[in-house]
């Protein structure tokens, strides 16, 4: 791992969409804990429903990755979007390590970073102010997502209450 | 504030319900970093949509409180609940400071343990690694909440496929 790539992931691991709270000085203490790894492209190296070795995020380096996931789609199908470089994935794992909610398919050769759970107990022992940090950051993020979620319940329960009054008017009108 | 109704507040913070990843003795460093309020029956307390003074939890010590929300309810209702002594409130606030997604009304007089973004702050100063393992719980039960709310989706999802369904089996006995 050479010091362009640490500093591409510190860098990565600021951008907007993902831990924008934490200084480029944290970011740079956190890439020191993850570990830098290829994946060929064609690999899932995520599953969805996995529950062993669960326990760890992925930070994109470089490359395309296509998230797949039947739980969270709202219509019996598949979810699909696809993430590049700067796209955090798998943090609900690195938290609690519980099963995994969507699969990751790399798209093309990629550079990930990964932080295990075990590396983030380290960080907080060695270095817990940002660890503290690096937790906050992903508290937000995490709540972003969830009241997201929550907006998604509203509109999919509307929804269904229009369906529900367009079933009466047409059940009432066969009676 | 006295030490019965510290120690009781460090005992309420690790309840299973709650952060239960947080060690008695890191629950009492938090703890001292919390104020003491009490909160009269009838008020509410904290108001859905609040957009000003939003960036603090609320540790329940005593007392019932109703929790309401209409943002967050599937059929343009409300969504009611009634939670007691030992639940959390309000940590996504606490994260981000963001509009509350829901009103909580003291059903009884209250006694609450009150966290601040500014103590949580505090708290990485003067005891980073408290500060973290006190995210890294917090992050773990908002990670557990956005799990049911994907779940809801999928749930809600497969229910407006059923009503779609039986709406285009009527529309075409209609025809």
């Amino acid at each position: 791992m050479n010091n362009i790539d640490r500093e591409k992931a510190a860098q990565l691991l600021v951008t907007p969409t993902d831990l924008a709270d934490l200084s480029k000085a944290d970011a740079r203490s956190v890439v020191s804990f993850m570990k830098f790894e290829r994946v060929k492209a064609g690999a899932i190296f995520i599953e969805e429903g996995e529950v062993t070795h669960t326990d760890f995020m992925v930070l994109i380096l470089e490359g395309d990755v296509s998230v797949e996931s039947e739980a969270a789609s709202a219509d019996g199908g598949i979810v699909m979007s696809n993430i590049g470089p700067g796209s955090l994935i798998g943090e609900m794992g690195l938290l609690d390590g519980a099963p995994r909610s969507a699969s990751c398919t790399a798209m093309t050769n990629l550079d990930v970073a990964v932080l295990s759970r075990e590396a983030v107990l380290e960080l907080i022992k060695d270095n817990p102010a940002v660890a503290a940090r690096l937790m906050l950051a992903i508290s937000k993020r995490l709540a972003d997502r969830l009241r997201e979620a929550n907006h998604n319940i509203k509109l999919l329960g509307g929804f269904n209450i229009l369906l529900q009054q367009e079933l009466d008017v047409l059940q009432g009108s066969a009676e």
